[in-house]
């Protein structure tokens, strides 16, 4: 039986700033990436974010990202695999202590934005994120992209790991995503999205943008809780997958029961 | 036997400004408040100063303070219970994960600047702090102002407390510190300091401003970290307790030992 | 002939936040106060505001806050005269120098949320903020609350200043608004609203909640920009001014005409 | 007759945190870079380091950073030009209210750490800032990397430039500085620094570590104000000039007297 997470980015509101329909994306996930702060997310923000999704019953995931508010963690910084150490340690703490305080506990970390996307590529990078997680929680899942640094980095260190897809992103020949540079970066047809998300997970196969048939792991499906038809997408996400048999539920539960 | 805990805030450096002499001070004291990036400090501070502090076998605290770095944490802010709450529970796990890192546990908690004195005035603001410590990590100590409402909301909650008192402050009839606006706030005489410090152990009594002879309770004693003579003065404090036959010891050794 | 400015908060979306209906609302009032990167704004966001508000023919100000993003510079904080004045000169030459990028000049200045309160209260406090003002550009008109501190602290100073009536609150027989904490704080009624409003402009009086009819000047009219409804209100305001024959225009052109 | 300005970072004390020998360095510069509150700096330091500096008939130019406080503007951010533009608009305007509630005026703009490391070799980010500084204050100097990129942005769209060198980097033969990374990157001999320096205002030209004498242009030499010997060093520096017949004064007495 062919089992998958749907997870998505939470908790992005800021003060008096609301972002994102984490209410209604939650009845259609398994895992919550809760923001800590950095790049998004404050404190209350992160107290309420932890109690809804315990209240939908989805599981909980720290989701650190790069100190700029302002540029909302998607810019690159030249920071070093020690930085990325020492913000992940404090990011995942700060959430960790939020969960606590509910009786709850986490199941996974996930880098955000330029962070996560510099990890990708970047094995010194990954291997600080890895470090910072193994050495706080080493029972937390590590997500990180498919084929990706990050998830060697959380291998190697003896962190169980999640290989993360997109829905909506397209793929290139070695496996990496089509840059959003790109004018092909997005498929904007939903039921592709859908069908492309589904032979992932049934077939552990994408057919990148020069025609080449890949393989690609796909333990965990990224869909997006901002945009104006988020919410049905997850949707439409999610019941694609179930009407193809596949079980989706949180990561933690997969892996405990392999 | 007489006991008594010497604290000191440490670890208020922020990226590439240096603040306190927390290596030679870490000799005399035995629990270091280590900041937690609101008022001062930042991850990579924090993760040198935990090392620092178990290096010289001092036990840590976690040093929450308002979200105000311009202001170091020192202007007081109108928050309510519910954000004095959240500011706590946030810092104390970014703090906490450090910690464990190095495979090490906390032993307590001190608010810092505008933050503890509010606290010690506001029943409701204290609570809010006590329950932040209470809900995240019960096993912990919460300091507060000797007299004040956080030591009060953390026994009406269930956390073991320790009743602090500072070196070189002066104290109103009713128990209060005397305020930094009036001159005689501060004892500039060393000896002094020292003499006032060991009776409040000793006897467990201060001689106010006014003249009276009031009761008192020291758990533990507050030394800064910065200033010109601060090391000389961390140092004098503790030798003249030690002469008197007062063990200087972590709050942590003594709660579990009675 | 009677004339009075409306004005509007505008430019307080933050990195990836919006916030406000700049656009809509610019259709409607006259004067734009626009955040400066405290307590809301950030660069880009000051841009495009002065060149939508320019785009509008509608007269610019700079709207200087509290240092506290998380808390929307809403939160009192215990500031000295001396940090007021260098919070207000920071900020005010941050939006200039957009303004003056764009071939344009400034009209006012108003102060906000906490900021803008507390001044009203306290002289020194608003004398630090009208120096600020006075020092870097005498010709800009200084915006306070109608009969506060802070139009009187202008006056002393020199500079030309702007009384505000706030179009959905009620008042109390000393002239001050009733404080948000009382049950009847807010005028939910928009017909009664603009009622109040129209009274303000054209007979110099307002019937406070004590039930005494008392003097109050009104320059200019504070309606916002955010809520479900605040265009329509803007709205239905300003053609309440226009059908009682008040002319709704800046109050940099009324002062210039007298 | 030959001249040369000689200028240094100024005013990146943060609130509680003091940083650099400001008041002993104005002593020997002529033009002082002062920090705009996103590197370093804040808008009390802004002020005092403003009066400072003109106590000292010290040329001001406003000093923006990538707004970065942890780590001190000095790691690479991907910002896009017109971010660049926005956030030099922004700081520059800020330092300049100060500058003229002082009844003074700025000389020039250097930008900090990695925004001018990554203006000198990027064409679209200079063209970003040097926009911003003609849009704001089209008769300021616009001081770049001598041969770099943001001197030659300087000069296409109008402004005045400084080309600057460093009196204690070692050279490429492209012209280049020695990247950091590189063993002989810094001069760590004072004498051979300030022969360099000497050498690069009176002939034009430096000798590369190729061993290859290139030609340069030496408009203004920055010494650093923090470090142990930093005034020293600027002492030196200076002297050595004056005796080499070389007159130190702000480059833009140089400029307009030509």
């Amino acid at each position: 039986m062919k089992t998958v997470d749907l997870n998505c980015d939470m908790g992005e509101s800021f003060g008096a700033y609301t972002l994102g329909r984490d209410e209604e994306v939650l009845k259609h996930v398994t895992s919550a990436n809760i923001a800590c702060g950095f790049h998004a997310g404050d404190p209350a923000t992160m107290r309420r974010t932890v109690k809804l999704a315990l209240a939908h019953g989805v599981a909980l995931g720290a989701h650190p990202g790069l100190q700029d508010l302002a540029g909302f963690g998607r810019r690159d910084m030249d920071i070093s695999p020690q930085e990325a150490y020492d913000l992940v340690v404090y990011q995942l703490g700060a959430l960790q202590a939020f969960v606590r305080a509910e009786g709850a506990s986490l199941q996974h970390v996930k880098a955000h934005g330029a962070l996560y996307n510099m990890a990708a590529k970047n094995a010194a990078l990954s291997e600080g994120i890895a470090e910072a997680v193994y050495k706080v929680a080493p029972e937390l899942i590590l997500f990180g992209l498919a084929g990706g640094e990050l998830v060697k980095a959380g291998r190697k260190i003896g962190l169980r790991t999640a290989s993360e897809v997109f829905s909506d992103r397209t793929y290139q020949a070695d496996g990496s995503l089509t840059s959003r540079r790109q004018p092909d970066a997005l498929i904007t047809d939903d039921r592709e999205s859908a069908a492309q998300v589904v032979r992932m997970v049934k077939e552990g196969r994408v057919l990148s943008r020069q025609g080449a048939d890949i393989a690609i792991e796909a333990d965990t499906i990224c869909v997006h809780g901002d945009g104006a038809h988020a919410v049905e997408f997850a949707q439409l996400i999610r019941s694609s997958l179930e009407q193809a048999g596949i079980v989706v539920q949180p990561i933690g539960q997969s892996l405990a029961a392999q």
